[in-house]
């Protein structure tokens, strides 16, 4: 099933307690459309500048699934850049400049061969401009969107109108309390479900997991413990791009998208999330294959079995 | 499977940011005990001072599972005291106030009745304590042992000795790097299963569940994502006691605890901890049921479930 992802690329620097990288490749458009790349076909939205070199093509096309038919490079502008510092316990980190660059400019827009998408995903950015996004895909059945605590700061009755219209939204335990003024995230997700529109939210907590508060349920994951974290840039929109590239995936014939299959969803966004941070940049992900992925899919699933009660 | 316990009765002070309790029944043993009890009889071996009174005796009659033959209550002592706050993120706690009282005379023994024990749980305590328990128990064929930052600092060449006679070694992560100094904790758990003795360590991350690193495997599962936390006290001793508890049980003729059957002990020692932390002190425990813990575990496996992935 066609899926569309809308976000930003960009050109990122990244120091962490064990190393740097300078001007690499990221994005939340970017980590979302490889990491869903392993399960379908996945188109990009997004705008670059012209410092979007040879070198991030060339990076991009080893990912064959990745259509980038929707990314613009414009003339004159400059790509989205960030950078970030990660402090010694890898939980905590310091944005040390982020330049706007072609994100302050006009949205970019679907192609036209991208108006059938089915599925959508809205990494974060301006909610009215995710909102735009998804008011020009008439046949979309299936659609998620990421948020951020300066949507919810600045931008909350734009973010609100956007949550009306949405299935699902991801976020952050942060973002989720802020969002509800709730502690526990049970009841942040139920007061997001129960009075703002999505059908269900998934609440990422890193390296502690996730948690899906679902009309049908409440299901959760602890991350895969990987003795490997070189960089944790990307792990959230890696995680978002397993889950909806699974669901494409499952649901390329019956598209009712079941709490069922989130949960298994869930578990590939995990995977994916996982090998994504065991490298700066997309380097891992550009070297994994499918059998990498069902292996370790199937490695989690052992991790997290509880196996049946004996009689006592 | 006869099982055992030695720790700590406390007579416990708690703050927390919606309410507190003035002393109130606690201590690792107590806590351990009442959660082991809903799976099999647990013998207690502890002791109080005379100020633990008819009050706290009627509480643990509330757990006919618990045998308290081996409690005892020394004339002229007076009980552990401690005194904790916790902080509005619920996470982060600070000692009030410590009585060690009755925990600095000679520690208590087990009962000749208690010498056929099978299995062993070792609460926290100075590792030379702990370790002369282990030594009394002859008949002893499973041993865990929990541990705190504390005796890491000042006792570790006696913990070590400890560690080389015990099964299981269970922890929580801030002590499980400072006794191995890794950052990542597969691979503290490794360190700790290849270098100082036990067979499997379990890594309590609190509210983030746990990590068991097995020499046959490794297996994580997320807290139970409770609404109603009201008293976070005791719930890594209630886990460990659900734990221990549902493997004594289940391993009443075959004694071989296999990684498996860990992990179906590692779900109910989360449900129980779930129930323990719904209130203060023992309250919650005190009014459980054995079909409030079945209902809880059938919902937890239902909610950690990743199910079987759609070919995709």
């Amino acid at each position: 099933m066609p899926l569309i992802v809308t976000g930003t690329v960009g050109i990122d620097t990244v120091h962490t307690p064990d190393g740097k990288a300078e001007e690499v490749l990221g994005g939340s458009c970017v980590y979302f459309a490889a990491a869903a790349s392993f399960f379908t076909q996945v188109r990009m939205v997004a705008a670059a500048g012209e410092d979007f070199n040879a070198d991030f093509h060339e990076i991009l096309a080893k990912f064959p699934n990745v259509c980038t038919q929707g990314l613009e490079i414009r003339k004159g502008s400059k790509t989205f850049r960030w950078g970030g510092k990660y402090f010694d316990d890898w939980n905590q980190r310091e944005t040390m400049f982020t330049e706007l660059n072609v994100v302050e400019e006009h949205p970019p827009t679907a192609p036209e061969a991208y108006k059938d998408s089915k599925f959508v995903f809205l990494a974060n950015s301006h909610p009215s401009v995710q909102h735009e996004m998804l008011k020009s895909l008439p046949e979309r059945v299936f659609s998620v969107a990421d948020t951020m605590n300066l949507w919810i700061d600045i931008a909350l009755p734009e973010l609100r109108k956007l949550l009306e219209d949405v299935d699902g939204l991801v976020l952050n335990d942060e973002e989720a309390r802020m969002l509800t003024g709730r502690r526990h995230m049970v009841a942040a997700g139920r007061q997001i479900i129960e009075t703002m529109g999505p059908m269900f939210v998934v609440i990422k907590k890193g390296e502690h997991g996730c948690i899906l508060v679902h009309d049908q349920g409440v299901a959760t994951l602890p991350a895969y413990p990987t003795e490997a974290v070189k960089d944790p840039t990307g792990a959230g929109d890696s995680f978002a791009g397993g889950m909806m590239g699974y669901l494409a995936a499952a649901h390329s014939k019956d598209m009712a998208v079941t709490l069922d299959s989130i949960q298994t969803a869930l578990a590939h966004g995990t995977v994916i999330a996982s090998y994504a941070v065991e490298s700066f940049s997309l380097d891992r992900l550009a070297s994994l294959t499918k059998d990498d992925v069902a292996r370790r899919f199937n490695e989690f699933a052992d991790m997290v079995r509880v196996g049946q009660p004996a009689a006592v």
